[in-house]
Parts: C-alpha cells; structure tokens; sequence
C-alpha cells in the first residue's frame, strides 16, 4: 500500500540541536528579543499542539511580562521571607534578584475541574488523571522551554508553589480551579549554562531485540 | 556586557513544525526506517538531554524491537483477557493487533531510588519528587515521541501499567526499582493520524504585562 508520510517533518537534525541546547539558564536580562506578538504565538504553538492524555487539554498558561514579572518575584521573596530564617536569607535573596531581573515568567497550571471531570466520567482510571496531568504538564514545560531558548531567550525552572499559590490567585485573579505546577523565568541570556554531569547512558537504556 | 548566546540554535521553524507534526499514529507496521544503531543513537539522545529536577536523571528506557516487540503485546494481551469480558474483547483484540504490527516499543520507567534517595537528602521537598518524575518522565516521552516521528516512524502513548508490570519485569529482567509509567508502540505510519479537537487558546492563556 503506498503511504503518504510528507506530513511529516524531517529536519531531524534542528531538533536535536535544540534538544541538546536547551539549558537552565539563570543569568537573564530585561532586554526585549522578540515582540509581545511573537512570544504569545510561541506559547500560543506550544500550548495547543503539546499533547495530553484523552485529549484532556488541562494545561493552562500565565505569562507574566515587565512589571508583573517584577511583582511575582517580590511576592515570591515575600513568602519566603515567612519562612526562611533571616540569617539565611542571603542565597535565597540572590535567586529572587536574578530572577527579577529577567524579562518575563510563564507560570504553568493544570486545570483541576478538567481533570475531575476525567475522573467522574472514566471511574475505572480515576487514580491516573492527576498522574497523566503532571506528564503532560511537564511535555508542555518542555516545548516552552525549549521554545523560548530557541527565540533567543534564557530560562529555567522553579517550584515556589504551593508557598506562593494563593498570593498570586489573589494577584492576577487566577480561578480557583486552576493549580499552580511550576514557574519559569525567562530573559536574555547573560551567562552561560552551569556544567552538567550525567549518569552512563548504559545504565539508563536498554535494548532487546 | 557582550554575551555570547551562539550556543543557542536558531532554526525554531523546524522545531514548531516537529511539534506540529508530532501525532497519536495508531496505523503502523514493521518496515524498517532507520538502523537499529540510528534508533539508539536517537533515544540516547532523548534520554541524555531531557532534563529532570535536581538534575535527578531518574528516567530509564527499555526499547523493544522485532519478536521483543511483538512478546510485549502478547504479554499485554494476555493480561487484559484476565480483566476484559470475552464478549467485548473484539475492540481490545484490534487494539493489540494494531500495536503488533508495528516495529518497536519503547517502554518508559522511572527509577524508584532515585526519588527515595533524593526523598532522604532533601526532606523538605520528599513529597515533590514523585510529582516532578512524573513531570521529567512526560518530558522524556515527549522527546522520545517527536524524535520517532521525525525519524519517520508514527507512534502513540499508551498506559497498560501497572497491569503488566511484573509478567514484563519478569520477561525482561527489569531491575525491582524500576518502575513502568508508559509504553509507545511504534512504526512506519500506514493512516495518518485522526482528527483532533482544540479548546480555544484564550481559555488557556492569560498574559500580564
């Protein structure tokens, strides 16, 4: 049977490349690489084609720019304050100055009512809904990062919640449903990526054929 | 301050349109796209550049291929006539001729010890480590999955843990730590994918500026 596979992509090679570029970047700078335009069609690309278990669409999306950027680290740096004991603040304090510093954060929610609908209407996988809903939150967090590094930005990823969750419900009116998973700044790159170690690949692959 | 960011790729057409591309492909079969020593090439890659909390690298891969493969669904198949009725097992049945006729699966873990390991050393996230697996681990599947398809092959993901775990582990001799969070049947694509429904993006993303 002859088969039609041209909807395929085969530039294989740019892919890799950006698998392998993409860094946790933590040097950022406010400086503006790409219009507002273009960074809500990245994240535009990136929300609606990363795919979820049953089709659940239960990723959600905040993209907070400029000031409000500035304000979700202050509110961070605030709630840490609450618990991070003074005479230790001063690492803590480094990473909200750097982060401030970048142009912008997506913030990464899954849609809890999505989910419980899942589970009310297919009983028999209810436990597994909350645990598909983490792996596709985590491929979305992937094709943001990724993105944003290819239009020339720096990145990386943060888990301030729950300790920041109602501050910022509260901040930008986020619905009550919507569950906070992770928070990545984002800005020009100012400074490379750290080393990175990494384990045998033999000890983590394995092939039977 | 001069910064050096041509460490970044910059083709991000080519990777918007792999993301694009990249489709639940259930029509498969066993024509060989790639060599096998192409295959692992591809999948190392995957699992060597996804990244994971704490730099953690719990995911672990097992890749199965000709006859391997083909065990795989039998395994299956034998489990889900213990638990489906006989008389609706005919759409089961298609379900797993489908999956047999392809040329792989790459089957997907995630390293138990790892987590408990990281669990001990940082008590005060001990119970964020088996959420952010889940998150890394959906990463992983995701960069195992656009890579096959860039390859040529068509794949989905498929969830018949933890109902085969342990006639798997047995068959393979899969380490008792290991534990199975996805499977992915794959080959070259003989149907394109389904359609495939969109909730509107502005229900998902907010931005903030």
């Amino acid at each position: 049977m002859a088969t039609d596979v041209s909807f395929l992509t085969k530039n294989s090679e740019d892919f890799y490349n950006a698998i392998e570029s993409r860094r946790s970047i933590y040097g950022i700078s406010k400086d503006s690489l790409i219009s507002e335009e273009r960074l809500l069609e990245v994240i535009n690309k990136a929300v609606k084609y990363t795919p979820s278990s049953f089709n659940a669409q239960s990723s959600r999306v905040v993209v907070l720019i400029g000031q409000q950027h500035n304000k979700l680290w202050d509110i961070t740096e605030t709630a840490l304050r609450r618990v991070v004991p003074a005479e230790n603040f001063s690492e803590t304090q480094q990473k909200m100055d750097a982060f401030r510093r970048g142009y912008g954060t997506v913030l990464f929610y899954e849609d809890e009512n999505v989910i419980k609908g899942l589970q009310q209407k297919f009983a028999l996988y209810a436990d597994n809904f909350p645990v598909w809903s983490n792996q596709s939150s985590g491929m979305l967090q992937y094709v943001v990062w990724t993105s944003l590094e290819l239009e020339g930005f720096g990145a990386s990823l943060q888990h301030y919640n729950p300790l920041i969750d109602e501050d910022v419900r509260k901040q930008w009116n986020i619905p009550g449903n919507w569950k906070l998973i992770a928070e990545m700044p984002f800005g020009k790159p100012t400074a490379p990526a750290a080393e990175k170690d990494f384990i045998p690949l033999e000890e983590r692959v394995k092939i039977f054929k």
